[in-house]
């Protein structure tokens, strides 16, 4: 449980310490450098080949750090400076060239690390495929062996496609999760299903294990923002933890062309960015990871790449509304 | 009334019958492969030299075709599976390479000899640029002599461009078939104009002949979907057949870049997509075409030609409510 | 006061007199060949060498004007006909190489010529970066030195950076004119600001300068057009003359490739479009421009540049409503 | 035989008189505004509806003059100034939207028309897609009734696809002036063929017909200079007029992104400049067509427009060198 | 030996036996369609995830078969007919979606099986990334394990980078090779070599393990051709059996977009077209690939695709030239 | 002759002291952390709102370094390892927002700086635009006051224009360095002139002031290379230091898509590479830089920034064959 595959994060940090920070690249810190214990280890996830179409996503990681210098730390629309927030960036988790199960097991290994180490804090993942979800929360049940876990999902698909038949690809990791008794299929609730985009037999699997199927169309008839905080009380109620996953996927088309999974009929940035504000005010969120954005193929403005940075930033602004 | 120009699909259907369809390239089937009546015949009509500015949405049946291989059979908002909606794919029709005249003359032999052969089955015509309509219109009171037929068009311009200037060109179909008495102008609705797009001489034209124009903010005001059952209701009034003809210039040009004449102000891929379910419904609706997408400009994740499928899935979504 | 720097417009109108113009290009008319009073001036503003990050939005103007040609004079949602309102195209300001300080007296210099020599014309100004927007209103001044001006901003950003660290740049504006005495903060009202794309010490200065800041979750929340109306209704009791400015990057990324400024979680092209239709119905407001639109950025299809248009447009129908 | 379809061209040609042209668009004249026989007459043919598969090359003609401000009338290479040699822009023949024929009619028309005005003068049509070759030489036979025409052509395709089925389309203009005895076979010289695209029966038909066939390979091999001096020797020898043909697309892909049919393997630009040098300098060459240039597809830089604009200029220059 | 996992090819060969083909997709047959034993077996090794960076070489062997619709049979250069060559195409082996090892051996499988299967006929592998090639080589000694292999090796790589440390990484397989004993280091020729692209340490490990490193400066200077002589001559007094791989990334940038790891300083495609020529009149030449093309990344023209199969074509033109 | 304006670069050096550096990031090091005497000071330059047109030249110093990152410090060729030459990043001049006139001087100064500071070291300075290279040569002049100064110009135009009309912009430094008397005429000399892209005026000035014009065709005539050593050989009788401008627009617009103002007719990279080569080889030559190259124009592989590391490493190649 103590071994970790960190890698320093590339950025050098170097803002001085009297200047109160402004720009999100002089707020966060490398987790090295830092001695309090942090409100958000940030992580990264650099891998993509164990995606079923071709996938730059792990480029992500670095891009996600790149594109911050555009952001304050300052949230005009909540009146809410960020800046008293300690972020540490820890870096990403040592990919190996080829070995797909062995990278996948320093992911786990280093949630694992992270959480019992930094138990009090959140952890945020980026991504890297949807396989490193499953990686980490087998990481987080590592280190908080007798905890239920309870996953609130974002995205176009189920990702219940048989590990038997691709192995531990991006369409498999809610899967893993059950059929390896990490997770509860009623303790699953994915929000943001539409269209075409699910064959029947997946969706026979999850009714088989009761996974809480709700599409955007549903969620925006009863509020988008209700079906958030129904399905947060929800699990609150039924398990000790919490974890979000953010597939950007879940994104309409139209905003995300740097994610090759997203479709027509998918959600705004403005629906996004709303529950992620929402999913960080909530108490018992303790882990969450954004997956699935290839920077590559995203729009010569980086539209996708920016509405990451954006959507991260929320969830640390919900954060800042819980009592401290 | 008995010739077609009909090339068969270029695609190789080879999905085992006893498997269940999951995918719809595993669920259309080539029409001359089936005994059955079907439920919908599709049929291309790529041309687009009759474009008044360059256009490549000849290009647009076979890439249709191409992108259908991403959307499973299964409609997860409506709980509905396609697959035993039986759709035939007639493959298109054969353009020559330079008589414009004859080769919408094909066009409108095969719609003819599609409707008088299968008089009780939906046909949906790929385009192609706007001039096919005029000759599908045309092609089915060919079929149908004695019968009224009515068209409630999405589109942000009228179509009502003289063919005695321009010749058959996309910007005249409407005026083709009033001038030509096939149909009548208090026969046709538009929903979907908006903004600076028709100049007014087009207008007065439209209102000269009764054309029902609904600009899209009065559809929004109204509700879109309660504009477009009032107009089916309406037109089940009038006319024995209606035909819907959807311009993909309806859409935003946020949405539609793969659409040259594409505009701001234009419909949401959503607005589309709720419009062609309901429209799926209506029982009246024999007759559809999709025309004016050029996947040669579209976003390089293929963004357009994916909501022209998606938009094509809904209205067969919306004939599987009817009473069968 | 007398001095101006313009050069004709590059453009060669040559739409016959006697035929009723049907589209934008045979509408809109030298300011040399005209005789009568107009109703509105078009200037271009052809800097954005004084942009802090690189910037073509020098090129706007001129683009500005190729892509009016896809516009007709007709609104067909307000059913109203622009060909009666005189809209006179002055050509650009001739901006120096290298020299930004001449650059800027000439802007300067030539809207108080325009706004001295036609004082009851509405002025527009086509830009260039927001830098030229100090420029204009200091024209203003010029011409009307005893009036009290008022400025309506859409914008994302504040634009109060210190020129005293970075020149009269194209963040720095609003506080130019502040600094400089030439409009009083409180006499500033910016709708359009969201997320975190203001630095703390900046909203420290607008605080200060009681600049009123109204985010566009708050302008949604009580309704956009209640917003800018109160907005106008508020200068119009404390100020003499109004100047409106539009950054485009006021808009959402989504739909504004073409402005490397916007951010996710900005304005719609529709609300832009209602803005500037209620702002053109105003009769306080005399000037206004459109900054920061960079053509060489925008998308294969130009939808900035086209939505560009159609605000201008819109802004032009508000007017229209007005008492003659 | 009088007859034209002349549009005057676009651009406002506004240079002072008295000063000497340094620019490319102050040297070319407007035909209308000039009363001196001039050396070249420039005119458009922009169609490419005609075209096999989709163009834009219909947008050549004006592209082409949007593109050669770039340029000066200084030949720096040769020490030649081009600006005592008098270019006349004649604009671009009128096309009907869907009417084919009677487009290729006005191109044939127009052709004769300048020929027939200007004998001494050299013609240069601009295209528009390789169809519109064979409407210029049967106009210029039209002039010319008693002369015998040959041709030059530099085209990685034989053209001499059968008009009986396709029409008179992109890849027919030599079989239908071989059909047509307009020209001989024996006396057209094809230069740039190469690599695997000419179908076996296009080559056969060749051979039959007696077209000289030199590929570009060979050409290299005896110097293409001397290959095309060698070429025009021979014409001079066997005809009284000879008309060269420089489809783009005999250019290498890497140089020509904007004609879609170019290929692997083909003309470097500095030895399609080379080639047009040497042909200007040849006396017999009277007419000269530049086609299938699609700018709608160019690189983001324009470089084949741009080669376009020098290869032209390259012919200019060769025409400088002969005596007057 | 036996195994195979060849999967049909997906495009549907439906030309009519008794019509002579003239262009490739007519020509080329699926290998289960065939009773003959065909000159040239054609399979695709489709996987990319081994490779270092993000890469879609996965994707070129449908591309390769799609983009070969745009060429003849017919080679003008060299005045021969290919469609007396039998090229028959065996499909894509099947890749498993996460477990490299295991698609890395069904590769060497079915090389070996097609190899032992039809002993007489070349082999043409598509990759897929550079790995692939390891696995082909061991293929073709499980086949004919007494026979010694010699390798030509086209790239501006060595590719003996780490097995131990990378895994059968895209940058590994010569020393793959060496180290595993299946090919002697000194019976490896690299063309191809330039500039700054090989570290230190990888060419002390060539030098240590006598792999010929001929630069493309080296070549150029003793004649292109004359070198591949040189080395197939060399090669064949040493091996039984000579293997050609052609990393397409030996091509310069300026050429290859598709390429990611490409160069500037590179061979050109006519250099690239010469070599093939040369290498396919061989006698000793049995086996060939074309690796790491990544369709995804080519230009808009699909450049590097046409360059691809224009290559091709050029080694099957060489083998017409052998007495058969 | 003291002050400097240089920022520290951004990136951070961080290869462990004893290991050998085998990629050019472990090699070059910031010039604070070491202490010997470099072998080449390397400097960004990063404005261009002087240019002309717009440009983002200001980006190519941090580009520059982030694509180095792909470049081995083995010249293969050459069988030269440039680790042992020494040399120091010293970060980029800071540059003011809008004051040109000020950032240009600062360019000037720290030039002085480090020409003073290091007299036996080279200096290499990466722009920005050509006007940095007139601030360069003064700062040099500044530094050796007594010396005559020579320069050896690669470029496509003379930047000859006047700065009393356009300031001190892009197409004026040789102007500038020869009206102020700091370079003779004749101690100037041009290679790679072609084509149509110097306005006769420009070349009459040249005359007039004895520049040496060589054009890229002449040079090609006599050797690239001859030419290259000719034109060092008569500097060195002539001056007492060879200044060595490489304006990027000299390549050919097919290699270089990010330099806006490259034509057709430039050179290849690969004759760019022999010249900087010889170039380096040179003893007089003790300043370099490399202007005018706009990342965000270049193509997606990046080709010309990587055109532009790769000529960088030629020059230090060259000087690695130097007695030291």
């Amino acid at each position: 449980m103590c071994e970790h595959f960190l890698q320093e994060p590339e950025w050098s940090w170097n803002h001085p310490e009297k200047d109160e920070p402004t720009y999100v690249h002089h707020w966060v810190k490398p987790l090295h450098k830092i001695e309090q214990t942090p409100d958000l280890i940030l992580y990264g996830a650099p891998i993509s080949r164990s995606s079923i179409s071709v996938s730059g996503a792990s480029l992500y990681p670095s891009e996600f750090r790149r594109m911050w210098k555009g952001f304050t730390t300052y949230n005009l629309d909540e009146n809410v400076d960020l800046s008293s927030f300690l972020v540490a960036d820890a870096g990403d988790v040592a990919m190996h060239t080829t070995d797909i199960i062995l990278s996948h097991q320093r992911i786990q290994k280093t949630t694992a690390y992270l959480a019992a180490h930094y138990p009090t804090t959140r952890t945020c993942m980026i991504g890297g495929d949807h396989s490193t979800t499953a990686c980490a929360v087998r990481g987080i049940k590592e280190a908080f062996g007798e905890e239920k876990i309870g996953i609130l999902q974002l995205d176009t698909h189920l990702d219940v496609r048989d590990p038997k038949e691709l192995g531990p690809a991006n369409g498999t990791p809610i899967r893993q999760l059950i059929d390896g008794k990490i997770v509860k299929g009623e303790d699953v609730i994915n929000i943001g299903l539409h269209g075409y985009y699910n064959a029947k037999p997946l969706i026979d699997y999850a009714t088989q294990h009761s996974i809480q199927m709700v599409t955007l169309k549903q969620a925006r008839k009863q509020g988008l923002l209700n079906t958030i905080q129904g399905a947060l009380e929800q699990l609150t109620k039924k398990v000790d933890r919490i974890y979000i996953t953010v597939d950007m996927d879940v994104l309409d088309i139209s905003v995300a062309p740097g994610v090759p999974a997203s479709t027509p009929g998918g959600m705004s940035a403005m629906e996004l960015f709303d529950c992620l504000l929402e999913i960080g005010k909530h108490p018992s969120v303790q882990h969450i990871d954004f997956v699935c954005l290839d920077p590559s193929k995203d729009s010569a403005v980086s539209e996708t790449v920016k509405i990451g940075v954006y959507a991260w930033l929320q969830f640390i602004t919900g954060c800042m509304f819980q009592p401290r």
